[in-house]
């Protein structure tokens, strides 16, 4: 890497070490190669302590370095691309593209995703962009707000890691048929639930991404820290009688890049890695 | 608000914090108010300083907070669905959902482009999960590196807001009937090159999401600072013949959620918070 002095340049001086910083991790480092302390970054590049912290914080933004307690800060591997959008429509399952059912409980649904399943709401005016109608087309006419949701928890891994922790939630009249008494929790109730939702006839699904920080318990099992970032994948699933199941998955955002297919063509898996 | 000690609990505490804070938004604080100034608030709440910013960090990366220079933390508005899949398969146009040509240049495009259109790869192999293949399907036989390609901008506004600013890229080959001589640069460039892609049949688009931060020059359309937070969209429009063009759009993270709409379904539009 050798000692590098920054020029004088009219954008913010991390932006142009994070720009450096990027060119010597592709010349210099390997993938998972430990970079050297913050000191000494910071003493070899000529900038303060601070900069260089700046400049490291955009490099793991973008999926560059990683940065572990006990560890320190290394080169990342490029991220993994996960299929979010499928061609098919399928109902959520068990195995499927990696997804492994976990656990499942029955009780209320927050409020935020009984707002999804449509409580309460007819077919309200969209307060987004583009043709979207707000809330609508919950379950024949709106769900109680204390009516029992089955929880269900699934982990989807993808190249032996944990990538996403996802909270799926079933109205119980979405799943009339699951018998009470068999397995009250667990993975198999989970499986249970999955199963009878498959009976139902898919109408269509739809999704959103943003931005979120990881809930301490999806942080757990994703082997992050509370807070990290994450991306958060909203999925409705809906029936001819409205939305039937409601999924919100938390995915590492730091080695994830999530890919949707259209009509099953090919998906980008490679590392754009275009805007650095 | 009112003072309100924080009791003893075993998840960080810049974490239980963010939940208190993230209840008090709900309940006592306008969208667009601003909070009291960091010492107060630390003072209030009975935590230190490190803490406070922790935990107003995360509810940042969440879309609750908005921290302007100048203006100070304030209450954010619920986030923007901005439409992103769409069932037609479209070209880039312009006007189609709030998406402005701005300019168009011609040149070379930067590797990471050039891998996404194919140039100097087969059908090679995926590294990512799912059923993908590598960089295939270039343009009958893959683009020659020094091929010249069009890189027009395109800026997307949604509620008076730039929500995005957009690369795409177009070989010089994809768009063989396009003027030489007429406009040179600019939105009337922009404009031509548009036109001539929509000559071309679509036969598919693949698109993928991924954390990154903020280009010093986006972020400026954007009005955020380099290095904010941001969605990455990475969409490439294919023809029989292979892939045509490869789009590079970067989203606001704080204001934006993508919303995928499958067969014309309804979006989600409104806020589903669901993570905090």
């Amino acid at each position: 890497m050798g000692t590098t002095q920054l020029e004088t340049v009219p954008e913010p001086k991390y932006w142009h070490l994070k720009t450096v910083l990027s060119e010597a991790l592709d010349q210099d480092f390997a993938v998972g190669e430990v970079l050297p302390n913050e000191r000494e970054l910071a003493a070899r590049f000529g900038v303060a302590r601070a900069t260089l912290r700046q400049a490291l914080e955009q490099l793991e933004l973008e999926g560059r370095l990683q940065r572990r307690r006990g560890v320190g800060t290394t080169v990342a591997p490029p991220r993994v691309g996960v299929a979010v959008g499928t061609a098919e429509h399928s109902w959520p399952g068990e195995g499927v593209d990696g997804w492994e059912p976990v656990d499942a409980a029955e009780g209320l649904a927050p409020a935020a995703v009984l707002k999804l399943l449509g409580v309460g709401v007819g077919v309200g005016v969209g307060v987004g962009v583009g043709t979207g109608v707000d809330g609508g087309g919950g379950l024949g006419g709106g769900l109680a707000s204390d009516e029992p949701v089955h929880t269900v928890r699934r982990t989807r891994v993808a190249q032996g890691q944990a990538v996403a922790a996802e909270l799926l939630y079933v109205p119980a009249r979405s799943v009339p048929g699951l018998p009470a008494i068999e397995a009250p929790a667990g993975p198999a109730r989970a499986r249970a639930v999955l199963r009878e939702l498959q009976r139902l006839v898919l109408d269509g699904q739809d999704r959103s991404v943003e931005l979120g920080s990881a809930r301490a318990d999806d942080a757990r099992e994703l082997d992050r820290l509370p807070g990290a970032p994450v991306l958060l994948v909203t999925t409705r699933y809906f029936t001819a009688a409205g939305t039937a199941a409601v999924s919100v998955a938390t995915y590492r955002a730091d080695t994830c890049r999530l890919t949707f297919g259209d009509s099953g063509a090919v998906e980008i898996t490679h590392e754009p890695r275009v805007a650095s």
